[in-house]
């Protein structure tokens, strides 16, 4: 009873943060590239005009990439999960005999004594259902996707990426000359990266201070790179 | 024995293509984002040295947050990793009537009976090590990191990222107006993104056609939407 209370517990816990890591993951890959790429444009064109299209392009690409990437990924994942069940049964159906043994192999790996091995493995395939969610999950290491999740996800991170992209973008609208832009723009989103670096970091269970400067550091260095190859190729 | 062959031929075949893997995910990902970029600018600037810089800076900044934000995602799940081996460890010595109840309550979850519960219980907890990883599978879900294979991950879908990005981008250098770069580099493009689609379904275990088609299509509209809003915003 206390485990289940247990993990009644953590899975509420994650799912009251699932929106909270989209948006997170969302973001600071939404900062980054589009911060990179105007920066290394600002290095090689004198408008700020060519700046703000190419952002917002490369703003629609990546959010449409990420999303509906994320979209269709989701859904081949549940299409995967479906033809593995019917597989599962499928074999236990017709090769009873090797999924006995790897259901015992399981238990072996996990240290079971022989007789063990032979009576767990008995009582496990006593119900078809239950014998399948088993080699489902640990045999294939398979979860059941949950499909809402998966389309909810792949749209919380594609809005995001806009809204993230939408700032290191933004101060190009109201200034002259790129480089202004630029400084700006780097101030802005390096103080937004540590930011969503430092919550990113607190979502996954990193150190949020090391996960706050690694973001950080590789929406800089990506920036850094960006402006000094744009500015070798540029004109 | 059977059985120790299979797993040993499955993993085999799961060592060879993940190399293939690495470079397929990076160079479909570069084909994309670069080539909605070149395309969406394709529609708004009559400059084709302008498409080649944002597109070099694209390839620069998307490699770099791929591959580096790659690396040091690996770096973090290892960090995790040992962290948790650690607490796992404590709990196994301190902690110890909770962690037989939680293991009691995985061999309940799987349908064992209650007297198999308790007996695979002792025998999974005689041994200590034996124990910890029985925990970090089977209660945490975690796999132990190849601490190599995240470096090699990186640097592959790294690299894959940049050459993939190139193909969108060759015609700009050899045309004079966008247009005329954008019809070549989008032809191009599409072919290698369903070649690419085959070969990354074919590796995952998808239905190839299907999600060649996916891959493809998701590359076409994010150009598609990147072409138009640029205009829109362009010039």
């Amino acid at each position: 009873m206390e485990m289940d209370t247990h993990l009644h517990h953590e899975e509420q816990h994650l799912r009251s943060s699932d929106l909270i890591t989209d948006i997170v993951i969302g973001m600071s890959d939404g900062l980054t590239v589009p911060f990179a790429l105007a920066a290394g444009l600002s290095g090689a064109v004198s408008s700020t005009g060519i700046v703000v299209i190419a952002g917002i392009a490369e703003i629609c690409a990546g959010s449409i990439a990420m999303g509906l990437g994320g979209y269709l990924a989701g859904k081949t994942e549940q299409d995967h999960y479906s033809a593995e069940v019917k597989r599962e049964f499928y074999e236990v159906d017709n090769l009873r005999d090797r999924e006995i043994q790897e259901t015992k192999e399981f238990f072996a790996s996990i240290g079971l004594s022989r007789q063990l091995q032979e009576q767990a493995t008995a009582e496990v395939a006593k119900d078809k259902e239950q014998w399948v969610n088993f080699m489902m999950k640990y045999e294939l290491g398979l979860d059941k996707p949950d499909p809402k999740r998966a389309t909810k996800s792949a749209l919380n991170i594609g809005v995001s990426y806009i809204v993230g992209g939408l700032v290191p973008l933004s101060p190009y609208f109201f200034v002259d000359h790129p480089v202004n832009g630029l400084k700006i723009s780097a101030a802005l989103t390096l103080v937004c990266l540590y930011v969503f670096g430092w919550l990113k970091s607190k979502v996954t269970g990193v150190n949020p201070w090391g996960g706050a400067l690694r973001v950080m550091l590789i929406g800089a260095v990506a920036a850094g790179a960006a402006f000094g190859v744009a500015r070798l190729f540029g004109p």
